[in-house]
């Protein structure tokens, strides 16, 4: 059997993720590989962990990858910090929340839920109320839900966990890059980030940070693999091991601290994009980044209500990175979405359970969020409408967008 | 805080992994990604199982990768089968065995081990006695074992294991691509490959394939996301689920299957690149690319001897992809390893647990395992030996393997 090269059509990515990757990252990707304990190698690992703490905003000692998916990071800091019975608070508002609850029963925790309907988030002190009901081990809550365009505001939350000795667990893949995340100053004990998103990484890493209450508990729980355990951790005899070797956070330590200690062979092309995504980031500068997040956003807004459409959800809650809009009576929001991508190589996203054929979702992260793309998916959604038998507010879309480029309002940070 | 761009070394990477990649795959990363469900990707995703199924020689249903590194690969395929309390038969012959007991172990097997001395194998007749005691549910044994550089013969295992109703799965990390393993052939019902060694792709994925006999297994423990789940799955209840939701493999079966059911977001840059190592293994010939892995393993052995070095281990069950060598007497093997890398920057590995100050390892994988790389490695070693104080036979090393390319003697498949 003969296969072809690759070849791709070329695609202007407006989905909530994967987005388009800056050809910066992919250049990086294509550089030669050096082995996993070259001093070379070595030293951008830790590079890499340096940047992470400036993404993150922290001071924290552990900043890393996991080298698989964004999930890949959810996974990792639940199946490390949970033991079977372990009381876990899931605030859920869409589909990632849930997400959390079934990898925290996975890991044999006793989960609590409470919800609110997708298209809202929670007000803290409702949380908080919870928490001192629940006496949790772990809140764990997702801070920008991708399936509903909404982000939940955190940061009184953090500081009530500490209080409470509760640990906070955040799932930032959304909003990570994209929106201020100060994870020092809100009390985060752990959090996890996607790449695919507001980084502009292809996917395939999540990088995460946690301090040293999370440090504390897995450390009780360490055990080294035989073959590379020192005599005394072979003798140390563990009920309590991590249920996860390849998300077992205390090898994964070793590994990335200057023991050395061999886990896997760290992905090295991804963890090349990582670092240039990561650059670019901080050449960018956070706050110039953020800001330039909801610069578009706005634009887009601007046009999309200009078209006639209506955004979903409670504004006053955003995600700056994520625009939901309502699906229109009678339109068939698949046709729209496939006229789109066939005529225009336009992406755009639909959703999942209950929103799903209700709202169309688009995303404004990294090197997607700029003006050509903006304007890009305004003329595709317009002429995809009207090719659909629906009709828009004809040509306002770009036009209400180009206003405001012209004349943008600036969010200060 | 400014960063440089990325700059590396160049290497001449002779470890048992990661090897060097070869230049069209790297190139191939840099394509601009696609959207996971845009029918382009999707197309590719497909084209990638079927090249799958070439290189394990299988009509196997399921062949797709984890997207993690190797371990994953193992760690999916294990969690997805083993329940708590599932016996576990895992007959060890160096640090990969133990890796594979320890996987075990953390998802509530009852792991029984039989061990041989690090750098033989079992005779399959030991194993199948030993089967024939445990009756286990499975037997997971590795096939080319990195640490000691033997390969375990596995063509009678399979077909005692179909006959005793056990599940027979094989670790292939370091030997997928670089020697035969026909999967259906010999009854093997689910085997990991790796992406770093003999198919030359970046660390970051893991094939894998498996047969409907384990696809049987996780379909009775199979829990769908709620949110993508429909209402007869969400109203099933399982109290034997699979206890990772990333490693899921009944719901990553949704995932890379005509439902595609989103679950984790396919790492899109990593996926491209394994094509491109599939498409380069296919172009070559499975049989021509076996050849050539056994064709500069002798080149390599000739000169190490010649060398008046010795080769460690029982050479009739010799992996060919690695070739380990006792460290003589008296020499600071790593001092010998960091000379090597510093002044010629040739990489080898040294080894593991009782092995580790016992024997240099040198792998001819992939894109790393051709003549120039092999010379290197010789006059490297040479020159860095006589820099430590030890004397080999000068000049022979590369003066053998000159002559073995010159007059080869082929082995036939």
């Amino acid at each position: 059997m003969f296969y072809k090269p690759l070849q791709t059509p070329s695609r202007t990515i407006m989905t909530p993720g994967p987005v388009e990757v800056d050809p910066r990252v992919l250049q990086a990707m294509s550089t030669p590989i050096l082995g996993q304990f070259d001093p070379a190698f070595t030293d951008i690992m830790n590079e890499v962990m340096e940047m992470l703490r400036s993404l993150f905003q922290t001071k924290n000692k552990w900043a890393f990858p996991i080298d698989g998916t964004s999930r890949s990071g959810n996974e990792a800091m639940l199946a490390s910090i949970i033991e079977p019975g372990d009381k876990v608070l899931v605030p859920i508002f869409g589909r990632f929340g849930h997400l959390l609850v079934e990898i925290c029963e996975r890991y044999g925790a006793e989960v609590y839920t409470m919800e609110t309907k997708w298209g809202t988030v929670f007000d803290q002190q409702d949380i908080i109320n919870e928490m001192k009901k629940v006496q949790p081990k772990v809140v764990a809550i997702v801070h920008g839900e991708t399936s509903t365009g909404c982000m939940q505001p955190l940061n009184e939350l953090g500081k009530a966990c500490h209080e409470q000795d509760i640990l906070l667990i955040v799932d930032a893949v959304a909003s990570i890059g994209g929106v201020n995340i100060p994870v020092d100053e809100w009390y985060i004990d752990g959090i996890i980030g996607g790449t695919q998103k507001c980084l502009s990484v292809p996917s395939g890493m999540s990088p995460i940070t946690y301090n040293d209450r999370i440090e504390a508990i897995i450390q009780k729980r360490k055990k080294v693999e035989y073959g590379i355990a020192t005599e005394e951790e072979f003798a140390t005899k563990r009920t309590n091991m991590i249920r996860s070797n390849y998300f077992d956070l205390a090898m994964l330590q070793d590994y990335w601290g200057p023991r050395r200690l061999n886990h896997h062979t760290e992905a090295t092309s991804m963890l090349y994009a990582l670092r240039e995504g990561l650059r670019l980031v901080l050449d960018e500068g956070l706050y110039e980044r953020f800001g330039r997040h909801s610069y578009h956003e706005a634009a887009l807004i601007e046009g999309i209500e200009a078209m006639g459409l209506k955004i979903f959800g409670d504004r006053t809650c955003k995600l700056p990175t994520v625009t939901c809009i309502e699906i229109p009576d009678g339109v068939d929001g698949e046709l729209v979405r496939k006229l789109m991508l066939e005529q225009f190589g336009v992406e755009i996203a639909s959703s999942f359970g209950p929103l799903h054929g209700k709202i169309w979702r688009i995303g404004t992260m990294g090197y997607s969020c700029r003006k050509e793309n903006v304007l890009a998916v305004l003329y595709a959604l317009e002429a995809a409408l009207i090719r659909s038998g629906f009709e828009p507010i004809r040509g306002e879309g770009v036009q209400a967008a180009l206003d405001y480029y012209e004349a943008p309002v600036f969010i200060s940070f």
